[in-house]
């Protein structure tokens, strides 16, 4: 009923109650709005940007349908030459980003939105809701990657996330940030996000032995045998994969790999590992999943468990340990006026931004600064144009550029960031000019 | 590109590859799966039942699309047999479940499917994904509404929700855990939900004076004047709405509301209600945002803040505190014969299962039992049937319905479980049946 990837719809109330206004009192000069997390959550050293290319699509497509409009008339709070008007609706405006895959901090403006006010207005809602969830998990994924570089991560999180639209954007967040994959086969066929799976303890279960289960499997399956052994008793399981492989291998089955689910996976794993060597499987990899973070990855890497690479659920798909970031879209100019909110606790840092990234002769990141768009600072200016009236700049990046693009930007992290220290943080330091602009616009009272 | 509400896709990688070894071994027999929650939260002491709506919708539509089987076909990984028989995929199966609002515990189980093998695994993921957020979010809605009884409750989620499915529902299972409303359009048209707002802070900062933007807002939406008096100074802004108030009236304008989103909720609502009052304006109801959750519900409630209304975005929609439950879909039992999964942590109990749950005099739950199906036991049976060889048995209930039915599940808590006591449990007993069940499974070391 809805179209996700157009609805106009997909927004709050306010949006259209506001432009009810904006529209009796001629107000359509052009607003610039900004997108930025305002703190990271205490557990998070930096985030990963990631969304933009969604919320592209969106600009591009969104429009209200008939069936919509009808909706909205039936409301009765909309006089009828707003509806007119929305019915021709489409968006018009210039938008400056960040490439996806980019690392990021509190307070840098990731995406600037220049339009005519009511335009930029409504579509906040969707705008936020897309931005939001992909760098939420891009973010978390990145930590995963960095805990276990070596390791093959696989996405293994639809049925935990928050309805359909997650799983698949965190499939494919997930991969920008460097997961090989994703067990979602819509994600597969929507991003070319490559997929993985094994089996089921239901697949076990409904076989009256489990040798049985594994052979019939294998047979079926003979380009990606990856047999679960945990449910009933994983050694045993184990020993049951070693006496099965040769009579395999004279169908030309081979195994290439088993996975653990249950209990504790790094005592598992290590004998496991060493029933398959002794049994001559060496090649046959170990995979692992259940409850698995960045914190057990960490762990296991210090420990060298000998698990060659991870399905990752739950704790991914709801960013679990922070599953929002506080961030917000603001009003920053409106009809070439800077505009600031001074409320408590939420003040913004007012007018057109820009932010820039310093890297010393290796380089790694050595501090960013937010500035007036228009000072001049030592560094990269990260922010693009990507779109302008409504049309984008150019085809977009590939999402396999994207991902190249997010592993050099994890290559330059500082050390502490890379390592998921905790407490470690990096300087982004507010510009001169932006003081300055704050402290005027605080003296004149203005907006 | 992906249909979310008939989509087979939406799944997982490995429900395919069972269902290519499932085909070859002629495994077609009926199975039964259960969905059930293994162990609440600790922050939660009940859960309620959502989703039942969405699940019975996608099981009726679910299908291939050409499409999606021609992109199935070039991963190279499934027999032509295999993708012909997808092609005419429909599933033809029973479900049994509770109806939604229903309270529910741990080990309960609140859906089972019956049918086909392949038909019963390969709805799992998108079966899964549907009932566990929706769930998730009447968890939290309802201990708001338990906590702030009094009070109209808004949801103001879409933009943190993790995608756009998840606003949408998110928005239905709050309405039906008693919510008043809901910001997000598409969750007005697409359910019914009634739609609330107010304005943004983007707003006041496009007009040059606060005064001007609330008169402007005023005109242009006389039926519901909700004004937001915090971009600035939150105690000016209600001096402000005291002077307007009389103009307003002169136009027959009449300011309904005021909404505080920032700072300390609770004191300057105490001083806004005393700024409105001394003005004549004792009808202008306050509400409030920014941060809210049941803990500041209760907190407010205990202080008896003057706040009418609350919106309540992030920690609703993300259930922040606990942003997912530890629930699956497990086989109970195939081919006639009771199955058990032993995994460490995470054995379940065999067979297909019925719960009962019993009243005292006064109406208030006391105790539930999950038994064998066929077992007798004491209280009212809760799972029911719903569904017959695909097809829904009877017309669903409306939305408003199955609200109805919530709040009479929520007036039905213990105290303790109500007060939202920490800590507060309700005892849900395994059956004698179902022991001797396990063990007798476990003795056999059957599946």
């Amino acid at each position: 009923m809805i179209d996700q990837s157009r609805s106009l719809l997909l927004t709050d109330l306010y949006q259209l109650t506001m432009l009810q206004s904006y529209r009796r009192e001629h107000m359509d000069d052009v607003a610039v709005f900004e997108f930025f997390v305002r703190k990271l959550p205490p557990s998070r050293g930096f985030l990963m940007a990631a969304g933009l290319e969604q919320v592209l699509q969106y600009l591009e497509q969104a429009q209200f349908t008939q069936a919509e409009l009808r909706w909205l008339a039936d409301t009765g709070q909309f006089d009828e030459s707003l509806l007119a008007e929305l019915a021709e609706w489409r968006f018009l405006g210039d938008v400056h980003a960040v490439p996806e895959g980019t690392i990021i901090f509190g307070d840098e403006p990731i995406l600037q939105v220049s339009a005519p006010l009511p335009q930029a207005q409504l579509v906040e809602s969707r705008l936020i809701n897309l931005l939001h969830f992909q760098t939420l998990i891009a973010s978390k994924a990145a930590r995963c990657v960095l805990a276990a570089p070596a390791k093959s991560l696989v996405d293994f999180g639809l049925r935990r996330a928050h309805g359909a639209e997650a799983g698949l954007l965190a499939a494919r967040a997930a991969y920008l940030a460097g997961f090989a994959g994703t067990a979602t086969l819509a994600a597969g066929m929507a991003f070319g996000v490559p997929v993985y799976g094994t089996m089921a303890h239901s697949f076990v279960q409904a076989h009256d032995e489990e040798t049985q289960a594994f052979a019939a499997f294998a047979a079926a399956n003979p380009t990606a045998v990856v047999l679960l052994i945990d449910t009933y008793d994983t050694e045993a399981a184990a020993e049951k994969v070693v006496a099965l492989a040769p009579q395999l291998r004279k169908q030309d089955l081979i195994v290439h790999g088993v996975r653990i689910d249950s209990g504790d996976l790094a005592e598992h794993a290590r004998l496991v590992r060493r029933i398959l060597d002794d049994g001559g499987l060496c090649d046959v990899t170990i995979f692992a999943s259940g409850d698995v973070d960045e914190y057990r990855l960490m762990a296991h890497a210090a420990a060298a468990v000998p698990i060659d690479g991870y399905g990752i659920g739950t704790h991914l798909d709801t960013s679990a340990d922070a599953p929002y970031l506080d961030c917000a879209y603001k009003l920053q100019e409106y009809a070439g006026r800077p505009r600031r909110k001074r409320s408590e606790g939420k003040a913004t840092w007012p007018g057109r931004k820009q932010f820039y990234r310093r890297h010393n002769e290796h380089g790694v990141m050595i501090g960013d600064t937010v500035a007036c768009e228009n000072e001049i600072c030592a560094g990269k200016a990260l922010l693009e144009p990507v779109m302008r009236a409504g049309r984008r700049l150019g085809p977009p990046p590939s999402l396999a550029q994207s991902r190249e693009h997010a592993a050099r930007q994890m290559r330059s992290l500082p050390a502490p960031l890379r390592h998921l220290e905790s407490g470690a943080t990096y300087p982004v330091t507010i510009s001169e000019g932006l003081w300055q602009l704050a402290a005027k616009l605080d003296a004149d009272k203005g907006g």
